[in-house]
């Protein structure tokens, strides 16, 4: 379970090849279980596979606490969860949405669910500053991106240091991850920062929105898609986030310059 | 069902901020409809809608050829294909694999349909140069890119200039659209290179092993477990193809130095 392999590589370089070692990230298939029946096998990078679990079911509102986990158990492959009796049981309608997002979240109902998503009311405030030095620091804890420059992470922070990181092939998991360790840990995630490399999609955002994150900081782009919705649910989307320059799409008063 | 959409942003740079205008990808719904039922709702950006949804269906193996397809046709929102009569229909199976990947691929058996994929087996070649060129004009060809930063985009070449050009918020969805092009177009892809902006993750790895594709050229990185398919099925996998330089992965043979 390892979150990266060494291969043997044919580089190329100003007409020459030759034989390197080099890395490449791990993807592996995660079985989730819930109450014995298997729900989704997810593809995704090694570690936090329990984070990831508590993170999707999360994500698909099939829990929306802690307590709402009787049990919770790895194996090989695979991630055992036992829910309180008497949640709303899983289905598997007919027609899915699927998203675009690495990760492959699942929304059941596209666009209908999002009136009941409660828009955020929080007054809390990031410095731009604040926002820049978080993105300058989080550049230096993704040690598999530099090893393999092949994953996407992830990270909760309190606008000075980071309170949970997750790397992973999937965007999404790595968004799932950050959300399982915060439940797992209890840490409050609704007056925090989530950063992540990926660009910001309706179903980033709206991740995000469930679970009352204020302010979204991205590496790189958002959607049109997402910025209606964070207009609308009161998110603050950043994006470009780099040096000393960012971009602030919707809710720029929780930004101070 | 434009592309992208013009937006006001508020830019912090140096510690100054002020509003400018900005361009954002578009995300829109795609309800896929297959002999009146609803299969799917794809997220991704116009246009290329009709390519889009037969890319979906090869991908997902409810076609095979244009053959299979009786009619075809787009409405707002919707694609709506009819199929012809005796092909297997479309399941909802208990358990999916959520792929890792943009766009959501879905498997249905994951890996075990690997031994059904072919072998490929084309003795075709590619010197690394034309690869580097390929690369290097097809940066030139995504404008969308150059104005959100928010896409990724796809092609087919045949080592010299291009057979089809896409872009997607989603990696799957760009490789998708190429896939749906060639298939209405009657593009042989079996002696072609598929150049993609994104990860080459398992999933992409067996779409394009899935139409015969000899060489797939990323400028992103693969992932372990890709480059063991590619391995087993005879696909040559390129990744970090920038430059001057370029890593073969996988089946050098088929790339002259």
């Amino acid at each position: 379970m390892d979150n990266k392999k060494e291969i043997d590589v044919f580089r190329v370089d100003a007409g020459v090849g030759g034989w390197v070692k080099d890395h490449v990230a791990s993807e592996e298939t995660l079985a989730l279980y819930v109450d014995g029946r298997e729900l989704v096998t997810l593809l995704y990078t090694p570690p936090m596979a329990i984070e990831l679990a508590m993170g999707y079911l999360l994500s698909e509102g099939l829990i929306a606490s802690k307590d709402d986990v009787d049990s919770l158990s790895l194996r090989k492959g695979g991630v055992l969860v036992g829910l309180k009796p008497g949640l709303p049981k899983a289905e598997t309608p007919a027609a899915r949405v699927l998203t675009s997002g690495c990760g492959g979240g699942i929304t059941f109902t596209y666009p209908q669910g999002v009136s009941q998503i409660k828009k955020l009311s929080t007054k809390v405030k990031f410095s731009a500053d604040a926002i820049l030095n978080v993105a300058a620091a989080f550049r230096k804890l993704s040690p598999l991106f530099e090893e393999t420059g092949g994953v996407h992470s992830a990270a909760l922070s309190d606008g000075t240091g980071f309170l949970a990181f997750a790397e992973d092939i999937g965007r999404h998991n790595a968004v799932d991850k950050i959300f399982g360790k915060c439940l797992l840990d209890g840490v409050d995630v609704r007056d925090k920062l989530l950063y992540t490399t990926g660009r910001v999609s309706s179903e980033i955002l709206l991740k995000a929105a469930k679970r009352g994150v204020p302010v979204i900081v991205s590496r790189g782009a958002p959607t049109a898609l997402s910025l209606v919705l964070a207009e609308k649910l009161k998110v603050t989307v950043t994006g470009f986030v780099r040096g000393r320059r960012m971009n602030v799409y919707t809710h720029p008063e929780r930004v101070t310059v």
